[in-house]
C-alpha cells in the first residue's frame, strides 16, 4: 500500500477526531486503546498510551518498542518513557488544557483514577464512551483493500484444509494447517484461534479445537479468519463428513437460507437491531426459537470483532462502507451446530461479501 | 492430570481467597480477570464475570459458553445471562451483603461506575488491587507439571525449526512452523505470537516476525512459548546463521555470563528488584549500561506475562515455588540483538529452569 495514502487517510482520521474534541469542548483526549492508537498511527506495539490534544499528539511507549515506533508511528510524535505513562503525563511537558477526555469503556479504573490524581486541580477529568466508533465503523479504500485481501487468504486456506478433514485426523490438527497456511499465504497471524468443531462439539458456538478425531457421519463447523496488514478476515463454513442426519440437512438448509436472508435484506439506514430480528424470527418459524443464541453479527476491521453489533441490542444504524459479518446459526446442545458466515461490505443498494466460498452442503 | 486433585487445588484456592475476603472485610468480590476466573474454576471461555461471596461462588457467562461452561467449571454454580452480568448482580438474586470489592486494575471505569451505579445505596464497592497475585504467584505440583510439559513441547520445536534457518526462508517462515510444531506436539496454541527476528531486526525486543530473508553473518533471536492445559512456557535462544562478528560474538557471551548470573544468583528472601539489579550491574559493568531496557524477567503461570515482575520496580520478594523468566539481553540500534531467556523454578536453594536446550552460541 502507498505510505502517503496511508498518511492522508491518517491526516483526515486525526482531523476527525479533533473536530469531535471541539464540538465536545474536550482539550485533551488520552488514547487507551491499541486498536484507535494502530489506527491513528500505524503502531502496532503491544504497549502504548496516545495523548492527542488540540495542537499536538504524542504516541508513548517503552525502550522495546523504540524502533517500531520509529519505522511505523505517524501522523504523531513518539516518546519513549522510562517511568511510564502517567508520570510523563504529570510532567508538564504537554499543554493538556481544561478538559481531559478518558476513554472510560478501554482504561480500567485503576488507571483512571491514578490519572485524576495526578492531574487533580489542573484539569478536570471526564469519561467518553465509544468515542471513535463512529469513525473507525465508516471504512474506507485502502482498509477495503486490506481486508479482501486478508478474507482471500483465509478462502484459500479454506479449499486446502477442507479436503483434510476426515476420520484420521483431530480437530487440532485441522486448527494447525489453517494457522500455518495462513502465514504462508501472507497473513500477519489468525484473527483468532481457529474453531474446528466436529459433531456434538459443533453445538458449541465458541468450541475450542480440540483433540477430538472425526466420526463419520457428523457435521464440522470451520471459523477462521487472519490479520493482513492490521485487518482481520473472519469466516465460518459447516461441512459433513459423508452423509448426515436428514435433521442435520434440514438445520442446515434452514441456517443457508436464513445467511441469504441476512445478506439480502441488509440496507442502508436499517437499525442493526431490526436486521438481526428478520433473520432471528426466520429462524424461529422454522421451530428453532432459543437455538440461536449469539447475535447475527458484528464489525471487522482492525479487531475481528468491532461495532456495529449486529444483535437484539444493536443500536447502530447500517451505513454505507460498514463492514460487518452475517452468521447466523442454530445448536442443539449434545447433537449438532450449523453455522455460515460471510463478512460483507455495506454499500449504498446492498451487502456485498468478500466470500466466494460456496455455502452448499459439502459432503466430504 | 487427575480431576480430584485439580479439584483439591481449586477448592485451596477458594479457601485462600475467602480468608483474605473475610480478614479484609469484604463481604462479596466481582471478579472481571479471566485468568483469575480460569485459576479458581476451570472455565477458559473468554467472556465471563465471577461472584465470589461468603457463601457461594457463581460464574456468569452468555449462551455461546454453555456447554463448555457445564464441561469446566468446578468450585462454582454457573449462571447463563442474556442481559447481561450487571443486570443479574442487581436483580436481587444474590446475597452481596455491605461491601462489594472490584479488581480495579482488570475493570474498565465504565464497568466499575455501571455496578456502583446499580448498587448505590446497598452496597459499599471498593477497589482492589492485585487482589489474587500473592496466591497465583505461588504455583503448586500441578501446575508445575503443566509449566514444564509446556516447556518441553516448545523445546522439541526449538530442535526442530533451528536447524531450518538459512538464507532462503523468512522469520515469517519459521514462525509458522513453530506454531505448527507447537499444536502438533500437543500444545493449545502459542502462549504469544512467535518473535523470530534477524540481524538488525533481533535489535527490536519485541520484534514482530516479518517477511525478512535471512543474510549468512548474522544473529537471529528466537523466543517462542506455548500453553498446554491453560498453563504457559516462554523460552529464548540467541543462534548465528555462518560466522558472525567479534563484536557479536563478544556481546553474545556477555549475555550468556548474564544469563548465568542471574540463575546462579535467585535466591527465596531476595527483593526482584535486586536480582534484576545484579544482573544489570554485570551488564553495565561491561560497558553496555542503557542497552538492556527491559526488565530481566516476570512470572509465568495461566499469563505468559504474570507477577513477580523481575525489574528495577519489582517490589515483591523471591518466595519458593514461584515461576519466572531470567531474561537479560543486548540490544544495539541498527546491528544486532541478543537476548538468552528461560523459565525457572524457585526452590529452597535456587532456581531451576525447565529448559535443557544449549546456551553455547551454535554457528548454523
Amino acid at each position: 500500500m502507498d505510505v502517503d495514502d496511508q498518511k492522508s487517510f491518517r491526516e483526515a482520521s486525526l482531523k476527525m477526531v479533533l473536530e469531535k474534541m471541539k464540538s465536545m469542548s474536550l482539550d485533551a483526549c488520552i488514547v487507551t486503546d491499541l486498536a484507535v492508537i494502530r489506527w491513528l498511527t500505524g503502531f502496532s506495539g503491544s504497549s502504548a498510551r496516545m495523548l492527542i490534544t488540540r495542537t499536538e499528539s504524542r504516541v508513548f511507549t517503552d525502550f522495546r518498542y523504540r524502533e517500531q515506533a520509529a519505522n511505523e508511528v505517524q501522523m504523531a510524535e513518539t516518546v519513549i518513557t522510562s517511568e511510564g505513562f502517567i508520570s510523563e503525563l504529570a510532567s508538564g511537558r504537554y499543554q493538556l488544557g481544561e478538559v481531559v477526555a478518558l476513554q472510560a469503556d478501554n482504561i480500567t479504573w485503576q488507571e483512571a483514577q491514578s490519572i485524576i490524581e495526578k492531574l487533580e486541580g489542573k484539569q478536570r477529568v471526564i469519561p467518553v464512551h465509544s468515542f471513535f466508533v463512529e469513525f473507525r465503523m465508516i471504512k474506507n479504500g485502502i482498509e477495503f483493500e486490506k481486508m479482501r485481501r486478508a478474507a482471500e487468504i483465509s478462502e484459500q486456506v479454506l479449499e486446502q484444509i477442507i479436503p483434510m478433514i476426515s476420520p484420521s485426523v483431530t480437530e487440532l490438527d485441522i486448527a494447525a494447517e489453517i494457522s500455518y497456511l495462513h502465514r504462508k499465504y501472507g497473513a500477519e497471524k489468525d484473527s483468532f484461534d481457529p474453531i474446528v468443531a466436529g459433531g456434538p462439539r459443533s453445538a458449541m458456538p465458541h468450541a475450542r479445537s480440540s483433540n477430538r478425531m472425526f466420526v463419520p457421519g457428523e457435521l464440522v463447523i470451520v471459523d477462521i479468519g487472519c490479520i493482513y496488514e492490521g485487518y482481520a478476515s473472519d469466516q465460518t463454513r459447516t461441512v459433513a463428513l459423508g452423509r448426515v442426519s436428514d435433521e442435520a440437512r434440514n438445520v442446515y438448509r434452514i441456517v443457508q437460507e436464513a445467511q441469504a436472508l441476512g445478506l439480502e435484506s441488509a440496507r442502508c439506514g436499517m437499525n442493526a437491531r431490526e436486521l438481526d430480528d428478520l433473520v432471528r424470527r426466520f429462524i424461529s418459524g422454522h421451530g428453532y426459537a432459543g437455538e440461536f443464541g449469539h447475535g447475527l453479527g458484528h464489525g471487522v476491521g482492525i479487531e475481528v470483532h468491532e461495532d456495529p453489533r449486529i444483535s437484539p441490542k444493536g443500536e447502530h444504524v447500517l451505513k454505507e462502507n460498514m463492514v460487518f459479518t452475517i452468521e447466523p446459526g442454530i445448536y442443539l446442545p449434545g447433537k449438532f451446530g450449523v453455522r455460515i458466515e460471510d463478512t460483507v461490505v455495506m454499500g449504498l443498494h446492498g451487502a456485498t461479501p468478500f466470500q466466494r466460498f460456496t455455502k452448499e452442503l459439502m459432503e466430504l
